[in-house]
């Protein structure tokens, strides 16, 4: 757990606005045809595709706040702060298409660091396709902060959104609940955390550099069953709320249907916490909740048979305005999520 | 020159992320047709227009980098955070239609310094119909930061871009120069600048409250005889040596020609600076910069008589790639604009 800086290199003060924006450039591979104008004008300009409507979701990714550069090394920040958003767009069911990259820098930053944060953002961006089109560098007289706009596509029919929930559906949640915060947990220890890291690799992958779940967000919204949508950033406690909110109805959560990894369970026991109430409670996971009707269980399935990660059923969508958390015979109210400010 | 704020008032650190999220919709009107899923989903869903391409652009707006709230009022950051952004949309001669807000906030900001923020955005936002249609809201650990991603539409021949300047094109500035520089010098003397800001309300103003030139780059863009655009945002210095670099071409200014106020040289030379030097050097005047063929001035009139934004015609593109000022029959290099980290 190192940033990999040296701390007598270069550092963001010693370049020039237009330096920085060379690296970042040097990195971008060539565009695709639809990019009109990329960086380096005042404005990118890109071409719409047929029949496709433009997703537009925007993310700030703050040092103090989002991240702690102590643990998290330069390519985990470059990797998050695009993911992030890309998660905004798979919880749409978006093909993903373009970002812009806002840089917000401390004039003491290494230039080590920022190079480490531009390749961690290129190596997702190949992965998923992403022309980075535009962006923004500033000073900061405080913290590191990278704001991203990431733009996708999708057929005007095939949005998913928060909103659509019915009483009956079914509650889904791709991959594991929970792994993120019990990353983090073994991450902040620091070097007195090495063996809980050791113990629980793939926690501490999807905390440093969580993989967007677009593929899946596609193949929902191409199914045609689902009927209500969101991504995991600030915990299952939370999208919950906002997915019945939006819908009007409530939820009834099975705790023992819970994708909860053994890995994440016994780093929450270390740190003496409730796993259960840690896994709801926990951000970052980045994975898709959504809901459709029980009888598509079929169709749901095969559309998520091509896709690669596990989907669990963890409850059904209730009309009664409240979200319960059954556990056995007893009922209790769902733990809440991380609210920023609070 | 007061923030307007009640020091002893709430506090965002009183409200949660959802009460801030609610304060912004509730001052948001209701969206055009074209916008499908507005503020309060994962991402924002938004119908293209027939025939345009997207224009994106994305700026950050930082305290104590961009602006100061000692002498910034409220409305005023809010105001001039979209502006910037949409000043480079009328650089691209694009139509503005929809912005992305990521506030990223102190928990120690007032309450009231934030409703003045959003209230100075919104009132520029309605004159010239964009809507806004999604964000994010982050803690800051430092400085007040406001990122702003807008997005425009132009025909694609349309297009403004800063290269494709040729010799012996005309090089024209809209508005004024160096009026938003004097008014930022008579805006940070404080108390004690009260007679210099009666002075100079327009400078003050132009520092204040830039107005993009929207209207100026649409006819400009439909116009079709200029070959190159670019907004003052970093001074007139900087500009031309984008617009001439990315055409691979050179310029030389006239000095007698630049439209500098007589508001703005006399606060200059208040402050001992020579007012031409600091008229090309000082930046945020968010004038537009462009070329055009000197013959096609018969047109380009025509075009600009129906915008009333006054346009002057302050040099020429020259082959022989340096930037000369000239100076009855002297000549010499021009001064530099604003650079970050420098």
């Amino acid at each position: 757990m190192t940033t990999g800086m040296t701390p007598d290199g270069p550092t963001i003060g010693d370049l020039g606005e237009h330096a920085i924006v060379a690296r970042v450039r040097t990195r971008v591979p060539p565009s695709p045809g639809w990019v009109h104008v990329g960086i380096g004008d005042d404005a990118a300009v890109i071409g719409g595709a047929r029949n496709r409507v433009d997703v537009v979701t925007t993310d700030a990714f703050v040092e103090g706040v989002h991240f702690d550069r102590s643990y998290v090394p330069p390519h985990a920040i470059g990797h998050k702060a695009l993911a992030v958003n890309l998660s905004d767009l798979a919880a749409m069911g978006a093909e993903p298409a373009a970002a812009l990259m806002s840089l917000v820098l401390p004039p003491t930053l290494p230039v080590a660091v920022l190079d480490g944060i531009l390749d961690g953002w290129m190596a997702l961006a190949a992965r998923h396709d992403v022309a980075l089109i535009g962006g923004n560098v500033s000073r900061s007289p405080g913290p590191l902060l990278i704001d991203v706009t990431a733009i996708g596509r999708v057929k005007p029919r095939r949005v998913l959104q928060r909103k659509g929930a019915r009483p009956g559906d079914a509650v889904y949640l791709s991959g594991a609940l929970g792994a993120a915060h019990a990353g983090w947990l073994a991450c902040r220890l620091g070097p007195a955390g090495d063996e809980a890291r050791a113990s629980a690799p793939e926690c501490v992958a999807r905390f440093l550099t969580p993989e967007p779940r677009l593929r899946l967000g596609m193949l929902l919204s191409r199914s045609g069953v689902v009927t209500s949508c969101m991504d995991l950033s600030d915990g299952l406690g939370d999208a919950i709320r906002q997915v019945t909110s939006a819908s009007g109805v409530g939820a009834l959560i099975e705790r023992d249907a819970l994708p909860i990894p053994s890995e994440a369970r016994a780093l929450f026991e270390q740190a003496s916490l409730d796993p259960v109430a840690a896994a709801i409670a926990g951000g970052e996971d980045y994975e898709l909740l959504f809901t459709a009707p029980a009888r598509r269980r079929r169709a749901l399935d095969a559309a998520l048979k091509r896709c690669g990660v596990s989907c669990t059923r963890i409850g059904t969508v209730t009309s009664a305005r409240e979200l319960i958390l059954r556990a056995g015979g007893s009922r209790g109210p769902l733990p809440e999520g991380f609210v920023h400010f609070r």
